[in-house]
């Protein structure tokens, strides 16, 4: 497969993610083991063969569902475009979006076409003070 | 500051962290508005200004706290490196670290000096079973 942007390659993989097709999900990263996936909460998988079991689990364990993406921030080079996008999945017969989980996703120019190499999911808390990295100053 | 590498721009991210320095924490970053922050469960943050407000915040609401690095995966290109971490925050004077925060960290090249240009940071969940990002299948 080749993708002329990172937008193309990003389309495909919001497309295989949301037909649950792993064929389709690893044409779209590239062909080298430097790839990364970190689905949310849990471990990186380094790797195509580890990346590939991930989204297999995934598929497998996953009812029908959409996913609506929208970008955050982008970072443009010539050769690597990093984009921040929250996902929005409506499961099943819902109509209303479960609470985003945020990606970034990085893409490498290969030749003429355009591959991931890191998707970095994690969920984001709507509303609220989000939980801090360390807890507050002791008064004494 | 001038970062030969981007391990050296790694360490003074770290150490300004632990030390709750904010200039010297945005030294590490790059001097454009195309870099992005994002803390664990919290929205993206999008350049320098948003940034450092981000890193003041923590600074203030932080009491001690050390931090230990562990490197999980690397991408390694001419004028940009992807480094994936653990951080293990050991807080006042407890003798454990508390479970770990996993950081995408992505540095770029500028002039002779490696800086930051995202931190994207989550919380990773040891043991069990990570959340789905959706659902199982409905059997019917």
């Amino acid at each position: 497969m080749n993708f002329s942007t990172p937008e193309a390659a990003e389309a495909a993989f919001y497309a295989a993610f949301e037909t649950r097709n792993l064929d389709a999900m690893m044409a779209v990263w590239a062909s080298d083991d430097s790839i990364a996936c970190i689905h949310p909460m849990a471990a990186p998988l380094d790797g195509r063969t580890a990346v590939a079991a991930g989204w297999h689990s995934m598929f497998e364990a996953a009812g029908q569902f959409r996913v609506q993406v929208e970008i955050a921030h982008e970072i443009r080079e010539a050769t690597q475009v990093l984009r921040i996008v929250r996902e929005y999945l409506v499961i099943g017969q819902e109509t209303e979006p479960r609470p985003p989980i945020l990606a970034t996703n990085l893409y490498r120019k290969e030749g003429e076409s355009w591959h991931m190499v890191l998707h970095h999911a994690s969920p984001l808390q709507i509303g609220g003070t989000p939980p801090a990295r360390m807890p507050p100053v002791v008064l004494h």
